[in-house]
């Protein structure tokens, strides 16, 4: 079983596949698909809805995962950081895939113990959880934290 | 030179497409894009996206238009709209179309000669630019006038 997680931004959407088997987990791949800033806003969300279903064809995974979308105090930082999560999960969509959305507390928790864990302690545990995994970036951690939180979460 | 305006939202994204020649504005085509409130968010963004694709696919519009988006009091409305509205942008993207995007109040000044103008007022108006023109429903309608609007400004 293959789950993909994915972190949507509009300057920067992390992604990352691991395998589940049983209780065991193991990292397949990551990423992070970056949009240039003075690119126009429909081409900017074009290129993450292609780059996303491209990586979905490419490692073809059984489910996804992404954490919930909460409402910054900033109005427009949230309407881009939500237009950016509708093309990637429409992108999920046309590949019959399901997105299952966790919130970012309950992420942490599964993977360092604790709701209350910093980007640093997550970015640690991964190295535990997935030995050798070259990890792209900051999005992409976030990324493979939401997809071993989803395997936890059942 | 034809427009397609768009009026994006998840239950229901209206579209119009228009021609301009000279000062000459005519209707070509309008819809709407309905999504079931019942199916899985990625599912309802991918409907949204692959019909949009599909009528700038039929109509080749030469550009774009939609009204700015604005944060609503309810967070999670502003979040379902913009996700929407990313989902329809990335097919105008795909297309190699721009979004011009223009505010509501200017829209409604260009369709009606003022910024204060209700729906009613609009869609009045609509049968006398666009006479003989089917509409398919408020969405169509403000869709049509956002490419009006788009043709007015230049």
């Amino acid at each position: 079983m293959l789950i993909i997680g994915l972190d949507p931004s509009l300057s920067c959407t992390g992604w990352g596949v691991i395998r589940i088997e049983g209780s065991r987990i193991s990292h397949i791949a990551n990423g992070q698909v970056k949009t240039a800033a003075k690119a126009p806003i429909a081409q900017r969300l074009d290129h993450l809805h292609a780059a996303i279903a491209a990586v979905i064809g490419t490692h073809a995974p059984d489910r996804a995962a992404a954490e919930e979308i909460f409402a910054n105090k900033n109005a427009q930082s949230t309407i881009k950081l939500a237009q950016a999560r509708g093309a990637v999960l429409a992108a999920c969509g046309a590949a019959g895939l399901e997105v299952r959305e966790h919130a970012a507390r309950l992420v942490k928790k599964a993977v360092v113990g604790t709701g209350a864990a910093d980007k640093t302690q997550v970015q640690a545990m991964l190295k535990i959880l997935l030995p050798g995994a070259q990890i792209a970036g900051a999005d992409a951690a976030d990324a493979l934290a939401v997809a071993i939180a989803d395997a936890h979460l059942g």
